[in-house]
């Protein structure tokens, strides 16, 4: 038997361009178009658009690999202890999707034995696309990318969704690591991961996500050079919690994820 | 002698294309290019970028209006006191712009007797610019837009550029409104007064502005059929403070400035 971290089949990396094609082309046409906006049992915004994209994905992937399992955020999950489990966000950031903002994007895991082996992060309004997976250099639309090099927390740029995303103790934690930042943007959503896969970025740290929101930015954060873990420095699969840290630069990660877990910062920030 | 509620003249809309163009070009090569960043005084971020942008527009207006005043975030004030005065702002929202973040835009806005005329609200990495003027709709990329109507703060979809811009007394007053509003995103810069014209969005609340950060957006707002003023509901001026209010309805707006002067919320928020 093959070990998981050996090469992603190239024909999962066609597939999965495949199945952001699919949704990508349903998204457009719902974006700005003035779409009716449903809201779920947790009080989180939902279109028609949202749904008939996953759908549009879960009916590729079940004629192609009826063997896999299928956890999307708006249908059941379908055989989610399968060997290949495919883990869908068709909509992340919906709230921007609703508001005409083009930075939502569309996520797309595949998970071997829980361990997520290729992500696809797609901005349909952008045009722009992400594709990572074991044993192969990230690419954006077609083109590698790095992240970059940045040494010290106080260098970096930090995203987070929002900063209500920190219920109890996580607010005071990502306080610590956001004080320690030389600069804070709040509302990327997804393209957040993106631009630190790119290296013109350096940090991502949320709470409060369920697996669909980031288990498809952990192969492309990977395969750029990156590092991402959740909030104790454990590997990101289909099991993890809601907390997660991404960086461009190891040092970077360590040193925030210290702070995450309580260490004292050791100098004064520069920046409020 | 005119009144300056008189219909802008077509000559300055087309000479404010042509500054979104000069501008526009400078700032597209320099995007996702690597530029150093520098910080200034006050410490925010600052480019090569962000200067020969400012540079550009400055030398046609020179050339063209040397009667005119300009005042800009990156250059010396030139004859702030004319009778025209253009306040630029060559990129607003450089933390997204050195991080690769396409929602950064520029800004110009051409001031009558300290009245806002016109304004053009062009983001060069997204391809999208709308431009409102006295007398004229509001148009993105040559096609007018007009704001949405909402009806009640609950419905509401409000924008700021981050949490952190509230200071004092200006960090409860913003809580008392995101915490009535529908749904509440970050970090969008100035394109959240472009959604709002276009019927995108509805609510935008800031502080700690400076004006070349609001005028611009002015007469996009009220040419979409908004409003925008300051919070105590006074039209916005060169010679206003630093915290501004733009609505598409009146009603929201209305609403939203009754809380940020300090009445109680009626009624118990439906969303955090």
């Amino acid at each position: 038997m093959s070990r998981v971290e050996t090469r992603c089949p190239k024909e999962f990396l066609a597939l999965a361009h495949r199945l952001a094609d699919a949704s990508g082309a349903i998204v457009r046409r719902y974006f700005r178009a003035g779409v009716e906006v449903m809201h779920k049992d947790d009080r989180s915004p939902v279109t028609i658009a949202d749904r008939e994209a996953e759908a549009a994905i879960r009916e590729i992937l079940g004629k192609r690999h009826p063997d896999h399992g299928v956890v999307g955020e708006e249908h059941a999950d379908r055989r989610p202890r399968a060997e290949f489990v495919w883990v869908i966000d068709p909509i992340d950031g919906t709230k921007s999707f609703i508001t005409g903002r083009p930075l939502f994007g569309t996520l797309i895991a595949l998970t071997r034995r829980g361990v997520p082996i290729l992500g696809v992060i797609d901005h349909p309004a952008l045009g722009e696309r992400w594709i990572g997976a074991h044993g192969w250099p990230t690419l954006m639309n077609g083109r590698e990318v790095r992240a970059r090099h940045c040494g010290r927390l106080s260098d970096a740029a930090l995203f987070a969704s929002s900063p209500h995303m920190f219920k109890r103790v996580a607010a005071p934690a990502f306080e610590r690591v956001r004080k320690r930042c030389r600069q804070t943007v709040y509302g990327s959503d997804c393209y957040a991961y993106a631009l630190v896969a790119s290296g013109f970025s350096d940090l991502v740290v949320e709470a409060n996500m369920d697996i669909y929101d980031y288990l498809a930015a952990v192969p492309v954060i990977e395969g750029a050079g990156g590092v991402m873990t959740d909030w104790r420095g454990r590997k990101l699969t289909l099991a993890s919690g809601d907390r997660v840290i991404a960086a461009g630069d190891a040092a970077v990660h360590a040193q925030a994820l210290a702070l995450l877990n309580g260490a004292r910062p050791r100098a004064k920030s520069a920046k409020r």
